[in-house]
């Protein structure tokens, strides 16, 4: 859903010729009513395909299922060409660094919203402030019907929620990292179009652990108040777990069960319509004054194209950065965490304008004092 | 548990002389402690071996698995015996009236708290009114300690609390019989002693739905507020379906999953104190005045005996039955529900004086006007 989205930004562009490839032709043919674009099936798990699909591009977007996005990252950069990505791969992209700068390579990674514009609203604010205090992430992807009783549909694999609601939170407070369950320190916060959510601490930092230094650092996810506490019951009474029990004789592993009959529920259908918030707040020193930065995004269903609001903050970031990546004339080579794309001067505002263009408003409110 | 109980009961008395029967030695060692009790193994399933062992005695108690029950009150009917039970049979008792009477035995059912003391308290006030309107069951047995998320620990199997989550409640209004799904119109309700409870639709008036002609009534279940929530949330994502799904090329039933997850957690320990609550009201007429019966009974724990108020207000009515049985000179033949016994004078009366004896109080407060 995503990749037809970013297809479809890309392939707009008079200046790109643009190919879109997939290993399943199903698939690409419902990209057929995309002007311009090109298709190619490949199956892109494949290190040797995948080569010799993008010898002959400059630039290469990838929105593939996260097990696939390392392996596919250090064949682009070994290949030496530009990438932007939004597998959102569990492995330390970084660590391809030096690889990407020995042959030219520049690939920015997790450029979604969160990962992604958060990390660049961050990255932005950090260099702006003399000193950086404290820095929270509010992400969140609703429906705007609230259907009891889990009052949520999955904008992405419902296994992927999960997980979010299983792995522990890595955080940094007085500037360790430290660690907390997930679905822990539930809070209320106002949202003026959608009311009231609850975030719950997420294991969404990522590549923020290293990159930059703060003494404070959280990500929360929103959800509609009431749903952390149900699916606190499901995890700690074992409906979670991936240990397999026996059951009259066969052995199951209960999330097994549980994905059976909780995903139905938390389908999104194509006519719901459904909304992204974002919310980071960077607190700091400017100037010997307290400063504080508020970023707010809230997007929502386009519905003319039936475009999600998450398929559109997470693919349109990921073009943009194509685009700059494909016009940058000081081009770096390397791989880089977007809050490091964001910290050079004129990136966020050209990422906010870009954005805007499209119809996502990302609003900064400055505090000073 | 009941059975244990009962077996003490009954054994104490030194006008009786006592034998339980079970399939299970094992289980029977753990009444070696009873004085003046004798134990025999016995597979209580089978008719023929049923027969054989009840011929000696003059009465039998019952407090089978609710499968076996029917069968098992047959044989003891055709036997021409005196039966009190509390195996709970999911078939009309009643249906063995004929075959009761013409054997002269005489059996009561249903002989515990609820169904049991709450057909008495009903059959007591319906004797005495002019007209009924009106009659609640309000019953619950649940721990002092409320533990997070269930706030519950079963008193009998799991399974059957599951029974009452899921079978729809039968109830009469205005003189029909209405069905309502299981766990609905749930109410807030005050209990002094331990807060407020929350009560939803049971399908519990079994016998009453025949016997007595009463224009409104019902049975409702007490929780903790909340409880029922969670229980709704489990039954209508399919965690309480009987429905094989299929699992990864395994057929399992989701409620076994849930029973191996959900049961350990509603696990009573011995050391757990809980209580048991019954309310019923009953409205009416009386001498042409608005009357209204409300009857209290509030049990918790044995902590000398270690005997749970579940144990204790299940197996005394039975007991004090029993003894009823032995003692009553005019007795009738035929098969009887708790409703018909406590409609003839002084049998209600002595039912409060013979629980007050052991220690289970039930408050009846009169209200004219």
């Amino acid at each position: 859903m995503v990749g037809a989205t970013l297809a479809r930004d890309l392939a707009s562009d008079l200046n790109l010729s643009v190919t879109a490839a997939d290993v399943d032709g199903e698939r690409l043919r419902k990209l057929d009513n995309i002007p311009r674009l090109q298709t190619r099936v490949a199956d892109l798990s494949s290190p040797g395909a995948l080569k010799n699909l993008i010898q002959d591009f400059d630039l290469v977007v990838g929105a593939l299922p996260s097990r696939f996005g390392f392996a596919a990252l250090k064949t682009v950069v070994e290949c030496g060409k530009c990438y932007s990505d939004i597998s959102f791969m569990p492995e330390d992209a970084l660590e391809l660094d030096a690889v990407a700068k020995r042959t030219g390579a520049t690939a920015v990674v997790d450029c979604g919203v969160s990962p992604g514009l958060s990390n660049m609203m961050i990255g932005f604010a950090h260099a702006n402030l003399d000193r950086t205090d404290c820095a929270e992430i509010y992400v969140g992807g609703l429906p705007f019907a609230r259907h009891w009783p889990f009052e949520y549909k999955a904008p992405f694999a419902p296994s992927d929620v999960v997980e979010e609601y299983t792995r522990p939170a890595r955080l940094i407070e007085n500037g360790q990292v430290v660690t907390r369950p997930a679905l822990s320190e539930p809070e209320l916060l106002d949202f003026g179009k959608v009311g009231t959510l609850e975030a719950f601490n997420t294991d969404g930092l990522r590549s923020l652990l290293k990159t930059v230094f703060i003494t404070n650092m959280r990500e929360k996810t929103l959800r509609y108040p009431g749903h952390i506490e149900l699916m606190r019951v499901f995890r700690e009474t074992g409906f979670f777990s991936k240990t397999p029990i026996d059951v009259g004789g066969v052995s199951v592993k209960p999330l097994d069960v549980t994905s059976r009959l909780l995903f139905p529920k938390w389908a999104n259908t194509v006519d719901e319509e459904e909304f992204t918030v974002l919310r980071v707040i960077v607190k700091g020193i400017r100037s010997g004054k307290p400063f504080q930065y508020t970023f707010d995004l809230f997007d929502t269903t386009d519905r003319t194209t039936k475009t999600s609001s998450m398929a559109r903050t997470t693919a349109f970031p990921c073009a943009i950065v194509a685009r700059m990546l494909l016009t940058d004339k000081q081009r770096e080579a390397g791989v880089f965490a977007p809050e490091s794309v964001a910290a050079k001067p004129g990136v966020f505002d050209s990422m906010v304008e870009q954005l805007r263009s499209r119809g996502v408003m990302i609003e900064t409110v400055k505090t000073v004092g």
